[in-house]
């Protein structure tokens, strides 16, 4: 490797530089006050309490200064992704130094004041995090929970041609499962149509205590890893500032020259041969330039600088004392003018506007956001005379809408999926695109191209952080998963919930597309995998995050899928979930009563209702497909046993209406829930998911008292669908059951009719199982009169 | 590779015995009767619903064939774990013909009607689950959800010196994260101690509807990436099965010769060094031996042949008779006998007794299980003379008991966790054991080995699939994890309580060690990593699984958490979650009243209250070790303020005595609650997770209108720990301002109380935010008079 890239002046120039952002990390992590040192370090200078991480910031530091080199050098249009985001004072440091973060927050100026302010921010009370954060500049990265940088960047790429992702690896979050299997990330990216990813895998060493794996195992095998990964590994390594730099120079020289070249070959449509990206090896101390010692004890380049070196600074003279000369090791006089701003020759090494990392648009993506070309969903509507009467695969059904909004979006749109997106029968979205795959490719193969807009990897991890880094830099799309195994993201989700709730109150980051989840071949129709595959759960997950933020959709038919579809592809900032069925299923509305019943969300179905608009006797209440049919099949039940009983249905689509106004925005007013589910009458209610979360949701409602919920208890195997209502006691003869069980009226004289229901569950049972059958009760249905 | 390692007759009888194991597997897929083809096959022999998925079976059913052939020839100890376990018919094709399958279930016989009976109970309803499942014998491994099998394998092969665990990865599961990372197992496998692990890589280059990455990367990358994880790969090529049995058998010769010699030169101390385990990556054709084309489409070879390669078999005449020639290229008729046993051939090749990988003890881990030899947690007792007045970190303390268990259980223990057993205070254990590390060791390092009880790893993935496969095949063990980070393994504990689920209605799988894990650097004491460290959502999962299987300690102090973590090591068939913090804490009870307080699990804290033990007006109810600090400081300003109102402590160790006893095993009876939290008075609980939780719990009981619960509220950020809980209103300020609130006696006139109480906690916010003090509230306790 050239050694020769820099001039000593430029050497110089970006120690410089780096230098200025160590100091500031330093400043943040331990100075209250006195941040230039004009004055004698003193106890009272220092934060009481210590908090931050230093050890990986010097390298977070090194990477930037030098990248914002080649920035300069060539008109990047480049984004910084920090894995080890726990080096939060680096991220703020740069940005400050940048300009960008006096623009942004304005109280944190480019001078002496505003240092002061930057540092006692950090880390403290009414101040920011310590890890990049939502309120970074520059980040669409959270570096608190570990394992997902890679994928980020490769979403960040897709479909940005001219953007470079730069993003570092740290050791520790390399040892996560995510992060080892984003590596074969490569294999989804399209040199012509994406951008590029720069992975500097930043080797210092250490977690919090112990050794890393990857710095541990011979050179020889480090390269052939990554080698085997697809890269052209490039490795810097040493702790002698000049020299390093000098070689990381040449390496992102030789990096982005390689980049430019794959690129170039792939755009010329020279050739269609995989080319290896580059990636970079940095193997630099942790804690660099820190204290090599304290208290007798190595620190520099061991797992003790992982958070603050020096302990106790108030009330350790000789700690005090240490710092001090670490601080003034970076020559501060020499980075900064007498009224604390940068000097000048910082200044001047910063790329300028948009093209700073810190002020990057795509890294505050609503900047860039464009809605979506959405055709009208209701010219996808499935006819529907009268209800019941004809059967649609549901999800197939929104598969021929995505189909266009596919093709209507042909660089802003993509739908991810763990290979089960034809499995999920959204296939026809195939007419229209291809699934991305870089790797070789056979003529049996179908609907594999280097281009496309579907995403398909076994891996849900990178499913949803490659949508996370697309919907983060400003883009749209869907992440369709078998309902049971989204549990797999369910940390994921929870992070990706707390970035959003963050950024909503933060004016400057623009709202971008919400995160939509279409879950399928859900929890009643695994039947055929079983037990392992059935598990409504995530909900559960989901309504632990702040009401803002989420959202849940139990669409019945293929016509409210639809409508609920539309509505998500057009919404901000949220993530929402929809659950859908992809096996053929009753139609129940027409699509402007679709329209309307979604558009409220919950609702009386009066035609499949005997209440006569009245008072009922008692309410059905259902949300879910199979949770819908079983309950019409019970009303259809309950009208030839008891043709005097007074049945209402009520169907929920948007499950957060359940909830009162004070703990959701969508939630019903007090008033019109007991208007639809009465405060004295048992109510019945066929659930999708765990039936606790309907109580959950209800608790404090009048009636809640008189609700009784059936869902899916944790019973199932290989066998029938029928067989899986039964088990959990969700079938249409329990439900007429439990109507018996609790209308007063009825009660005492009708033994033999429970006894008689029973009795036709048990049958029913024995039909499928004998028949090995699938659905009976669809065919046999006799809906309505 | 040498290809001379079979004679002639041994490949043909191997090629036997898989043809035998396929013709069986394809048997469970299609037939429901006429399992010898005695008849001409017709329609009604066909089962109506075709389930299960042979592409993978066939691979699945060559490596068990050689497998056993080494297993004779070597006397291996050796398990066999079933990555692509939808591959379920494999299994259960083996499992028959050793012979293992019959012992197990003796209705299923080594006989014609047996085979009947195997063939027809497949994936149909009543009968076995399409996967290889806990029904199965000889697995330990669900193959539902893909990606742990290596982890498994790895887990198995720990303090079993004896053991090989060959584990057959599929190149759709090798996309996942935890797999990805898992084959840095080899790090941390210790040759002189710990069994070995072989995976073979099985190349079939097929999803569902996808090529896998694996098997579409050029040859020398695959050996690279191998090379670069620190294995030597061997590759087995082809599609010929006779050329194919030779280089199997040649490859798995030079695997476990190679096997031998690392542990050879471990065990005999000459070396130190790190050798290369070998793995095999086995590339052959998905649904090999099956159809080559149907309806004119290539199936061999291609996804197609994914699940059923011929379907529609009733009704079609050519897929029927295709079906009947594919059976009979198996010539059935050589490998069973009239009576439809395995000819004496085959049943020769089988190993025998416990050496059978469908028998083999090491895979019904309660087999072996030993009860652990545990000191009595008494003698780690904190002594307490007075409630509240010293602190302890109870975490610390239970790393002394801990530290004990590690060393009277040398072979039989481990802990794992992701970079965090120091972090989680349970650093005692050093004292006895090290981290296990098989990478390069520092001077600078501390507590690494080649052999430890502790495993440390940045993967939460690892740290699960680790521990359940060591507690599956018959050990004992704990997982520490920050609280937040636990949701990484959601989808893990899932499955894994669905496996106990399950086991625990099969007689003859015996009972296992509990699953405990000990949750610590919860959300309340992560007021300095920030926002993204703070989820207690982990308890909202596991509550959802079946009771009989989960259980949820909160321990309020040292002492409880002692008494608890004994109970969990003694526990069987469980998972334990216990919730302890590590931070300074006050010592509430003394060791006897704690073991009591324990095994209640619930109870009214007489020595805190000012109910006299008469009826209260007020209970407070807490959950969780800060809840219980901030609820006994709300009680110490309720003396002060209202000396003459009866206030009422519950404290709950063992979250589930909140539910009634028809929901859990350890339900509370309703009159027992109702003692405890009266059925009119106001209960303010004080909880420390989402506070739905409590209510999931509680909707049932008498008094739930009266029951108002403070908990985590999603609300957060870099703080300090008074303002973490004033954010979520469950600072002690609070709780007495929802006591003023909601105690009728006290409305009205004590408004300016309120006020204060309002104020005060804005005070102590700003006080602690000012001093970005830690704790004030601990230091300040007055408690009690």
């Amino acid at each position: 490797m050239a050694d020769s890239v820099l001039s000593d002046d430029e050497v110089r120039a970006i120690d410089a530089y780096w230098r200025a952002a160590n100091y500031l990390s330093v400043g943040q992590i331990y100075l209250l006050a006195n941040p230039l040192l004009r004055e004698p370090l003193a106890p009272r200078h220092i934060k009481p309490r210590l908090l931050g991480h230093w050890g990986t910031s010097p390298g977070l530091n090194f990477c930037y200064a030098h990248l914002n080199r080649t920035i300069r050098a060539r008109d990047l249009d480049m984004i910084y992704v920090m894995g080890p985001g726990h080096g939060g004072p680096a991220a703020v440091a740069n940005a400050w130094l940048e300009g960008t973060y006096s623009e942004v927050y304005p109280a944190v100026s480019q001078d002496a004041e505003g240092m002061r302010r930057l540092f006692r921010q950090f880390s403290f009370p009414g101040g920011i995090p310590s890890h990049v954060a939502p309120e970074t500049p520059g980040s669409i990265h959270e570096g608190g929970e570990l394992g997902y940088s890679l994928a980020h960047a490769f979403g960040a790429a897709f479909d940005n041609p001219d953007l470079v992702v730069a993003c570092i690896v740290g050791d520790g979050e390399a040892e996560t499962g995510p992060l080892a299997a984003s590596w074969h990330s490569n294999k989804f990216l399209d040199p012509v149509r994406d951008g590029a990813v720069l992975p500097i895998l930043h080797l210092n060493g250490y977690k919090i205590a112990n050794p890393t794996v990857l710095a541990r195992i011979p050179e020889e095998e480090l390269v052939q890893l990554f080698d085997g990964y697809g890269y052209m590994p490039l490795l810097v390594s040493g702790d002698e500032p000049e020299s390093m730099h000098r070689k990381m120079a040449a390496a992102l020289d030789q990096a982005l020259d390689e980049i430019a070249a794959v690129q170039r070959a792939a755009r010329s449509g020279r050739t269609s041969a995989r080319r290896r990206w580059p990636m970079i090896v940095l193997r630099s101390p942790k804690g660099w330039t820190g204290p090599k010692e304290v208290d007798g004890l190595p620190v520099e380049n061991t797992w003790r600088s992982h958070q603050v070196p020096l302990s106790g600074v108030r009330d350790n003279p000789e700690h005090l004392e240490q710092l001090a000369e670490w601080l003034r090791s970076y020559r501060p006089d020499e980075l900064f003018g007498e009224d604390g701003r940068p000097a000048e020759a910082l200044r001047l090494l910063a790329p300028e506007g948009d093209r700073r990392m810190s002020a990057n648009p795509h890294a505050n993506g609503g900047l860039l956001l464009k809605p979506l070309a959405l055709p009208d969903f209701r010219d996808y509507a499935v006819s529907v005379d009268k209800p019941g009467t004809t059967l649609t695969e549901p999800t197939r059904t929104l598969g021929t809408f995505l189909r266009d909004v596919v093709k209507a979006n042909p660089s802003n749109f993509r739908i991810m999926g763990a290979d089960e997106t034809a499995s999920n029968r959204l296939g026809d979205v195939f007419q229209v695109t291809d699934r991305v795959f870089a790797g070789e490719r056979l003529p049996t193969d179908e609907h594999q191209a280097p281009s496309g807009q579907v995403m398909e990897v076994l891996s849900e991890h990178l499913c949803q952080g490659w949508l996370e880094g697309y919907l983060l830099t400003g883009r749209h799309g869907l992440f369709n998963s078998y309902e049971a195994f989204i549990h797999i993201v369910d940390a994921m989700f929870n992070q990706h919930a707390k970035w959003l709730n963050v950024t909503r109150r933060l004016p400057w980051r623009r709202p971008i597309a919400s995160l939509n989840y279409l879950l399928s071949s859900h929890v009643w129709r695994q039947d055929h995998n079983g037990f392992t595959h059935q598990d409504p759960g995530f909900l559960d997950v989901v309504l632990n995050k702040k009401p803002e933020i989420v959202r849940v959709y139990l669409p019945p038919d293929a016509n409210t899928l639809l409508s609920v579809g539309d509505h998500c592809l057009r919404s901000r900032d949220y993530v929402n979930v929809i659950v859908a069925g992809k096996q053929p299923a009753l139609n129940w509305l027409p699509m402007d009563a679709a329209v309307a019943h979604c558009t409220r969300g919950i609702g009386i179905w009066e035609w499949a209702s005997t209440d006569g608009g009245e008072d009922p006797d008692v309410v059905l209440g259902c949300a879910g497909d199979i949770p819908t049919l079983e309950t019409l099949a019970a009303v259809d039940l309950l009208r030839r046993l008891f043709p005097e009983l007074r049945v209402r249905v009520v169907n929920v689509v948007d499950l957060m209406r359940l909830q009162p106004p004070s703990e959701h925005p969508h939630g019903l007013p007090d008033r019109e829930y007991d208007a639809l589910f009465t405060t004295d009458k048992p109510v019945i209610f066929a659930f999708h998911g765990y039936p606790y979360l309907i109580h959950r949701l209800t608790y404090r409602r009048a009636g809640h008292a008189n609700l009784h919920v059936r869902g899916y208890k944790e019973e199932g195997t290989t066998t029938t669908p029928f067989d899986m209502v039964m088990l959990n006691d969700l079938d249409r003869y329990h439900l007429v059951m439990d109507v018996i069980d609790r209308v007063p009226s009825l009660g005492g004289r009708v033994a033999h009719i429970r006894q008689r229901m029973s009795d036709q569950r048990l049958a029913m049972r024995a039909y499928t199982r004998e028949h090995g059958a699938d659905a009976p009760e669809i065919s046999d249905w006799t809906w309505p009169y």
